[in-house]
């Protein structure tokens, strides 16, 4: 497996960031790949965190401005549909909290850097855990 | 200095994460690489904290779950023998730290992306902090 | 767009983080890349956290010592001028905070891993935020 083209992209102020990566990644053929990272800042956010399994998730909402610290996730495809999987830290001077990005609202920019893979990442349904996972 | 493979894996819930990609890394025989990131959750987790020079940790256990939300670090050789070195940041909704990973449990899953290089990082014990170092 | 070249280096005690890096690049003439990871630890740093619009931060000070968790980011060309921006995720066993890396000064080292762009990322002053932002 390689990288084998990086799209370095800015989303803008008022955009949400998950649409606007997933809209990204449609214009541009991208089903398969690596969310190397994402900086800027948010104006507010909702984070989903793991409570119990099988999978059951608590959605917690966030007012900002936030600064997005860093991003990790991927592309990958479940059924021929794609799936983009990110995690996110933000942080004020106040707080700091880090989860699955549900949805958020960017407030000055997100500088968002994807490597694509030559080869299909694949998800599917794990019946122990209930969620759409890693396929191997 | 080249990324020349990408490797996308899942360690799977009960495993306990640094020793998995221990595994994995020698399965493979990966001794230099870039740690690009980890996302999923963890059941528990013991990070270490740097407290003063030379070189002294202190161990902290967190129970989960938590939001593995990301992770940096590299594989490299010091004397032939592998070392992995990792910091990690887990979140739930009423806590967040990160650290240097001393192990963790799975908890639904962890996406491990890492990078080989096509130049071997050296580590060597350093006098002045008492830690391997990345060799330069 | 590649990653062309994989930059892997360790800036040492004492040392200024960011005017470190900002040397590195100079030397090795990285006008383009992006920040893929920096681990290590800080003995005291400097973040900023954006309040408003248009682009007024606030600094805070944090001492140390820290884990340098991670840290994501770029370089880029404004006007001829590199710009190195870099959010970097710092936490002890009592404080976990996130934020635009103003300074900071290494406790044990920062592992610095930047991959050399083919293309030439550029800022441009934004007349909204009064940021340099990523130019498309």
């Amino acid at each position: 497996m390689l990288f084998q083209k990086v799209h370095v992209f800015r989303v803008k102020p008022k955009q949400e960031l998950l649409s606007s990566i997933a809209s990204y990644c449609r214009e541009h053929g991208i089903t398969s790949g690596i969310v190397i990272g994402i900086i800027g800042s948010v104006e507010k956010a909702k984070l989903n965190f793991i409570m119990e399994l099988p999978g059951k998730y608590k959605s917690v909402e966030y007012p900002g401005p936030l600064e997005i610290v860093c991003a990790q996730g991927s592309v990958a495809l479940k059924d021929n549909s794609p799936i983009i999987h990110i995690h996110v830290q933000l942080s004020g001077q106040d707080i700091c909290r880090g989860g699955h990005l549900a949805e958020a609202t960017v407030f000055t920019t997100a500088e968002v850097v994807i490597a694509e893979l030559d080869y299909q990442l694949q998800r599917q349904l794990d019946s122990y855990t209930s969620l759409n996972e890693l396929r191997q």
